[in-house]
């Protein structure tokens, strides 16, 4: 069961009612946050279900000011929250230099913040149980995507632990993950589990053109959350010069990668109503959602 | 006239309605800020009737987040409102090396930034037509009150201008302040204006201890904003512990210093309702507001 909270929506500048870019993603008790914008602490509070002590890690897709510009204040709100454990910061090179310059009105924090600079056109690393999936994207300075992916193990097979002769007593912790050794003989949880099913997985990008990176490790996520910086079609020159995607390319994208539901974010502060598109986006892509501060979901395994 | 705008009301960290500590002070087209703490762009946004170009002045009482936190985002915004004139800002030593590490995310910008470092417990600078004071508080790091005074000429004496004998030609010149020669006579304002008249003063002062050089600049304003962090009796040792103020020490100033008006603000976050002290604090000073964000007036000169 994964939790996850847009807290902001806003590309370039915060608005009275839009904060600037930032995803919150709750497992197990911990939180990830990808981007930090200004008034993304704030939507927290007004969410009002998210602890800041939780926050393990904090991925960046970049360093433009409406990515990042909420993070010393953040981490002071973390600090006053009594967060003592290490808190993990990815993003592309440059990141702890960047974070360190910002941190001259944050400089005493009660918590160690570990750095992790992406350098690749693709690398992962765990958090909790989740995969995450870091993929560059196509922006005018270096950017990111993340997919994080819980995977799921197979059912309980009766067939399967009595053909590899399991003793009874191991079935219940097998299938709890333990594994056991008797007489020589070693037990492990797949000797008693069927494949592997259907994990959970989302997907984030923004600030970028399309690129096959973004199709890639957006398909089959349960929610694939895209930039949709304008939705006129005269905007697009726009878009292209400052390399942001149109709602319409977000949606072809989303049809391509046969997602379960896409989220629009990061609108330009000239788009006052992101939903009158929605008719025209819905023919590309018909389970999209013009998503506003909090729009929020669970995300959980389906029931098979 | 001069338009006073509270934009935010909270000390330590933002929250949904109420952004960080900022001032803006408009006279004659042009706008200074004191204090730009997150939320500061956003709560002039729904106040809607101030202009992001035409800030010419950021004044800072110290570099402490909540005071400064919403400046890369604003700088941003400035410069996307096409500012092109150079914009100083005022604060205490370390202010270019602060707000220059700031800039990490805010390196482009369509304008100058130029700095003035106070030193001194006293100084003084012109902004238009008023004259501004800074004066050194008792925080825990290096902090400056403001005051700005908009003095007045006294008004047109007829026969003050004829006791000076001067040609009745120059009589509405030198009402408008000009200087004139005529064989060899020199003929200035002060020639035809009686008694200088009662000017305009606002004085802003936050994250402080009571301190004499709050109640002598205070002394006379029109109106006065000042720190009100807490209200309850049983936080008077964190407020001197951090050296913050309680709303009856602000109030016991205000009475001293015969304001006008004053205005709290920067109240804690575990601060509710500011208003639920407003009882107990009148007795103290009968004129006190418990501002909120966006708290507005104009300061008008009296009639006479």
């Amino acid at each position: 069961m994964i939790d996850v909270c847009l807290l902001g929506t806003g590309g370039m500048m915060p608005l009275p009612y839009r904060a600037l870019t930032s995803l919150v993603v709750r497992y197990n008790g911990h939180e990830m946050l990808i981007d930090c914008g200004e008034g993304t602490q704030t939507s927290m509070r007004q969410q009002g279900m998210i602890g800041f002590k939780q926050i393990d890690v904090i991925c960046f897709t970049h360093f433009h000011a409406d990515h990042i510009s909420g993070l010393p204040g953040l981490l002071l709100t973390i600090g006053n929250a009594e967060r003592t454990e290490p808190l993990l910061m990815v993003g592309p090179k440059r990141l702890e230099k960047v974070v360190n310059s910002l941190r001259v009105i944050a400089p005493e924090l009660p918590f160690e913040i570990r750095f992790q600079e992406l350098s690749e056109a693709e690398e992962s690393f765990m958090w909790e149980d989740l995969r995450v999936d870091a993929f560059r994207v196509n922006h005018n300075v270096t950017c990111y995507g993340y997919s994080l992916l819980l995977p799921r193990t197979g059912k309980f097979s009766v067939d399967r632990a009595r053909e590899n002769e399991i003793p009874m007593k191991y079935w219940n912790g097998l299938q709890k993950g333990n594994t056991y050794e008797e007489d020589g003989h070693i037990y492990t949880p797949d000797m008693v589990l069927g494949p592997d099913r259907k994990g959970l997985k989302l997907t984030y990008c923004t600030d970028t053109r399309p690129t096959p990176l973004i199709e890639k490790y957006a398909a089959g996520s349960d929610l694939f959350i895209c930039e949709g910086m304008y939705g006129e079609k005269e905007k697009e020159i726009k878009a292209i010069e400052h390399k942001h995607m149109m709602m319409q390319e977000a949606a072809a994208i989303a049809a391509k990668a046969d997602v379960g539901e896409m989220w629009l974010t990061h609108y330009s502060p000239s788009m006052a109503k992101p939903a009158v598109f929605m008719d025209e986006i819905r023919e590309i892509f018909p389970r999209t959602i013009a998503a506003k501060d909090r729009t929020t979901t669970t995300l959980k395994f389906s029931e098979e």
